[in-house]
């Protein structure tokens, strides 16, 4: 036993060299060391703190700096989501004409003046002409039809093409939705200018532009990467956030509930899917701040108020209705195809996604873009429930009595294009449904098959709203169903006693919106989240039960064909190292069958705590690829002392060559705390027990694995050294580890890319 | 390095011996261990399912097993907090009269049948008498006055002998709220039979006794404790949670959000409140199962509708009017008087808890509870709003017009009880409210004070209640102070533009209710949960900022003396072994300073693998206390090969003289894989090696303790090995890291009683 107390600092390297401690790009952090990092910088301040009134105020400061930085990640991501639908609102509607009062008005806004008083005529007031009345003169007949047909597919393609142009010129980590990525990042991983300044705005722009091209994709999940952007970037202001990476994660986990909040308008939801869905740590605190963050962006998204009705989202809705326990049974129907709609959109849209990789296709992503939006916005012109961006789809098929009001206007391209278009417009309104219904069943069609090729292209795009859609779309389908079913058959024995003749006893809405959570919670896996936003956007108790019931029915059928959801599909796909924290590890190996050197190996490669020389360790170092080294009392007992990162080690000898007089190759490198002795006409020892990690983590050989992957996922470790009867006998990575479970899983295990 | 692949297995000891692997009474689980042997049960389960239909049925039904336990705890519970409604609302009623159609019909139902229609009037229905009337004829005049006094104090009294007499006769763990101890439990220590079916049905009684009699307390702490007693008791019914220590202890998180989802009616922060106050070991799985159980509590509450009124508790309330940011200030004001409340309120209960102990007060519980129950009644009667139960008040407070309308019925005893009651009924309104005011300040300082001897008795008690009116009364104090500043000033500045005259600018309720957030925020320091459950029983987002601003507050303020909530504190005074999850280990000891052995002790009792015979190692565990014994190769090397616990070894040896053949005290104890060659004519080995654990947890002697304590917290360990160089130097359990703190805190570190 050496009671020696602490040891650390006994060291001519008091002085960290700069860049010690730091990470390179596409590396793992080590959470352990970077909290506790943190917490000796605490300690620090709160002892200075006793010493003068300065210091107090800086600990005061600095307690208070979390707080601060919240609320500015609020402030800052509610007003750009703000300014996103307001953008976003403005150039979809520029598709379909322009505000003759002035052309940065929206057709709402445009209209506001206009004396018409009904909601139907206010839409066609006027100063609002569609690009047929301003070219041709007239609104009516198929010339005026086909003219704001092709400004429409004109816009979709400028719109589409700047976008992708400018995600390809100034931030390819732009496009997607960023919610893997982000997820990769907060389990520990670097990726360096995914979270910058030229993301955030290149995002922001081409988002604004990718939604207003009218492609399949929503707003909602790359808002969660602007969001994290912005709290990456106000990191940079205080230096307890900028200088530690445990921290950061910290905020970039509640920036992450931020950008729910303010895309669905709702703040505990929002906290919810930080903490289920992309969080890898989330401490309490975090918790507490996160909440705050997203009800200060919530409200500052209120006070810009993009729909002028004080609502955050277009598709908030009050049901008033009650449903009746039979009606479950369709509910969990909506379920099973939102469990099977996830599971098929998963395979389909990686099954595409490692073509796109694979093949020429990837070489020519403008080209691609272009096409799927053409394509789009041919099929979804003619059709009114595609023409609608996704959020007024969903905010319609939500509703209660919308269904025919706004579906006799448009019909179908293929069928009627060449027919003049008015005469269609007083036909029966009991046709009326049957045309909406056969709109909405080509609207699915049509959704789930450009989705899949739209999810993944070089455009900012995110997932929910297509998801939501789809669902919207079934569910509306199986509540007009349900409808006609309990009209016709109210003396049914399911609908006796609570469906009267011509009483109002389903609601389609609630279908949609019950279709909606279903299919969102296929394709992500979300559970709690999910239905608690659900829960805020319709503000009532009652309709959790059948929300859930379809939420629960969705991911169990969908994880019995894969238990991976789309974003956990997508960090595979790229070979991110993640750790799934979910998922528990059912194999029975010992962490003996996973460690390296496995049997065939050379030696695992150690360095001495005395002994070897600059030279020697310089060799080592570069004759391996390997991020660490265990350092042992000597080759033959193989006692563990501690762990030299290669980084910290190359970036030390540098150091020392150029700034210690007399390091030259065969100054000996010592890691003990005192120097051995030597010849004295040796050079200088180059002293490193200041970058050796004293207290490396360890287990034995006999550990099963299901043990060491807990310990990696809930210590955050990057690697672990094993042991045998206290012996050194191996070292295990979270890659390796990462590999294994590829391995069992009949994956190749050499996708895993990335340490 | 040796490739022999799992070795665990190898050993006579095949069939587990009966209570190898279970624990004592007060003692702390190994979550590790725990979890280990759950992914063992279920690998073999699923393993066997490929084999047969029946193991797959069996496997399928092992699945969903959880979420039936799920549903059963739900509908246990929300049928059982009925009940505890309805029964405590008759009780409460039975002290005031009694129904004369039925003595078993509450003062509402008793009335529902009663012609006269304004709710009013139909309070004084003619089939409802209140004591006085059925024994003297009238109810007016002083000396019906007198009789519906007595009468109070007796039936208070009566039900107050009641509860104590049976907490003490049958269930002694019935009494407090039970949240500190379930805390506790959860954290994975054991206590048996405090979740038993004797506590939950004597808890269960009691508290309807105790919440009747009048003692200032809430049923809602205690709720949690009940749904974690039908949560344990219907752990029996499932083989998966009735063996395994973490599993059940899944549930009981789940459990206790399901208490929150019925005492405030709020599925969602009930969840929360499990997460971020009760839980320890909160898996995502259990985050999804406890919302799901939740729910259904929730429903089923629902659906027994205790109050009438399909609301889940008495204090729902929906706010319309909108508040101003100037407001923010009072709010803010309620927040620092809800944290200095909290810290005072600790402080002085736990010094009375303290005192309780220490003293001959402990002695006599059953007087202690008589005396308080007196003193309560005969000082709560002659005031109306100390009168009402808890909850009625809070719902009062909340309430936007009711101040004047109750107030006028009742004074002050201490003034007024020798005044002809009759001559006081038309007072003017103007002094109504002055009044009124004074009574609610007279009550408050009343519950303060009577609140911090209550709690803490020997019956069942929760704090919640209490907290929560003594800060509404504060809030509505305040809220009524506003509304005459803004009434005879509203063209102050502050008041201009937003307060018209005439106009109900300032609500009081609203107030009451951020006073009460702000109180309970500070005894009990929860945060989110807080926020989100009062949100939930208003159902308005935008008051969640008023709310979040006052408790955070209170929470800032509160923690400035000290970080405790008030079931830490009394976690603290009973010296369980619980070790905050929240708080982060700020100084600056490395591991090596709080291992034991100290420099001073003897050196540390060690097993080696081969050599000792069975007589020696009954003499090292006989002479030590230690729960468990590290086995290393030899004395001289101390290198380590695993660590064997001292009731495994007991019970081993025991077993093994008891059944094996041959075993002597002389008997070698062998735990390595191959037996060592022995004399012929030496009796045959003991081979343990099946009950040493072969991943005993290590780190290094230079670990920064705040890594250590990490560690412990995020696996749940026990007790983990000290090394040095690869030798073993010592050991850390919990209880070592506990009295280190309470050292650093100048705490005794003797107060931890429990390992």
């Amino acid at each position: 036993m050496n009671g020696n107390g602490p040891t650390k600092l006994v060291d001519p390297l008091e002085d960290p060299v700069p860049g010690v401690g730091t990470y390179e790009d596409f590396n793992t952090i080590d959470w352990v060391r970077e909290k506790s990092k943190d917490r000796d910088r605490h300690r620090e301040i709160t002892n200075k703190s006793r010493q003068s009134t300065v210091a107090l105020l800086h600990s005061v400061s600095d307690a208070f700096s979390g707080w601060l930085l919240m609320l500015l990640v609020g402030l800052m991501s509610g007003a750009l989501a703000g300014g996103i639908d307001i953008a976003a609102h403005w150039l979809t509607d520029m598709k379909g004409g322009v505000c003759l009062i002035g052309f940065w008005f929206n057709h709402e806004h445009c209209c506001w003046t206009s004396n018409e008083t009904t909601f139907q005529e206010r839409d066609r007031c006027p100063q609002w002409q569609s690009w047929a009345e301003l070219i041709t003169g007239t609104s009516e007949g198929a010339f005026a039809y086909i003219v704001n047909y092709l400004m429409y597919i004109f816009w979709a393609l400028l719109f589409s093409f700047l976008a992708v142009t400018l995600v390809r010129a100034f931030a390819p980590y732009a496009c997607g939705s960023g919610i893997p990525e982000i997820k990769t990042i907060l389990s520990g991983f670097i990726i360096r200018g995914y979270l910058g300044k030229w993301t955030l705005i290149i995002k922001t722009i081409t988002l604004v532009l990718a939604v207003s091209s009218g492609l399949s994709l929503g707003k909602e999940g790359p808002l969660v990467h602007v969001a994290c952007c912005c709290a990456n970037i106000l990191c940079h202001l205080f230096t307890k956030y900028r200088k530690n990476e445990a921290k950061r994660r910290e905020v970039l986990s509640a920036a992450a509930a931020v950008g729910v909040s303010v895309a669905f308008g709702a703040p505990i939801g929002g906290v919810l899917f930080s903490l289920e869905e992309v969080s890898y740590y989330f401490p309490l605190k975090t918790l507490w701040r996160s909440f705050f963050a997203a009800l200060v962006a919530a409200f500052t998204l209120r006070s810009i108020n993009p729909f002028g009705n004080s609502r955050l989202v277009l598709f908030y809705v009050e049901f008033h209705a009650p449903w009746h326990l039979v009606e479950l049974a369709p509910f969990i129907l909506l379920g099973i195809f939102g469990g099977l709609w996830g599971a098929l959109f998963i395979r389909a849209n990686i099954a595409w996604c490692r073509r796109r990789k694979s093949t020429r296709l990837g070489h020519y992503p403008v080209i691609e873009v272009l096409v799927v939006a053409a394509l789009t916005a041919v099929l979804a012109f003619p059709n009114s429930y595609t023409r609608m961006s996704g959020a007024e789809l969903i905010s319609e098929l939500f509703n209660d009595c919308s269904l025919l009001d706004s579906s006799h206007n448009f019909i179908y391209f293929v069928f009627f294009v060449f027919l003049p278009v008015s005469i269609l417009a007083d036909r029966p309104a009991g046709k009326g449904l049957y045309t909406a219904l056969w709109q909405l069943a080509l609207a699915l069609v049509f959704k789930m098959l450009i989705t899949v090729i739209t999810f993944g292209m070089k455009v900012p795009s995110g997932l929910f709203i297509p998801s939501m859609a789809i669902g919207a779309i079934a569910g509306r389908l199986l509540g007009v169903g349900m409808e006609q079913l309990a009209y016709y058959n109210h003396d049914w024995f399911i609908f006796k006693g609570w469906c009267s003749p011509g009483a109002d006893c389903i609601t389609p809405g609630l279908y949609a919106m019950v279709g909606a959570a279903a299919c969102l919670g296929g394709v992500t896996r979300m559970t709690v989240s999910l239905v608690v936003i659900m829960f805020e956007l319709t503000g009532g108790l009652e309709y959790i039960v059948p929300l859930m019931a379809a939420t629960m029915t969705s991911k169990w059928v969908a994880d019995a064909f894969g238990r991976e959801g789309i974003y956990e599909a997508h960090i595979r796909l790229n070979g991110y190292p993640f750790l799934e924290p979910k998922e528990e590890f059912e194999h029975s190996s010992l962490t003996v069958d996973v460690m390296r050197p496995r049997r065939s190996d050379p030696a695992l490669a150690v360095l001495t705590q005395e002994g070897m020389t600059v030279g020697e360790v310089e060799a080592l170092v570069e004759s391996t690829h390997y991020s660490g080294f265990p350092v042992v009392v000597s080759k033959e007992s193989q006692r563990l002392v501690g762990f030299a990162l290669r980084r910290d080690l190359l970036i030390s000898i540098d150091n020392a060559r150029k700034r210690q007089e007399g390091i030259v190759s065969a100054s000996q490198v010592v890691f003990t705390e005192h120097a051995p002795s030597q010849a004295p006409d040796a050079p200088p020892p180059l002293r490193l027990r200041g970058i050796m990690d004293l207290s490396p983590f360890t287990v034995t050989d006999h550990t099963p694995m299901d043990i060491t992957v807990d310990i990696f996922r809930k210590l955050g470790l990057r690697q672990c050294l094993v042991t045998h009867n206290g012996r050194l006998l191996g070292i295990i990575t979270k890659k390796d580890i990462l590999k294994h479970m590829a391995q069992i899983a009949n994956r190749d295990p050499d996708s895993i890319l990335f340490n």
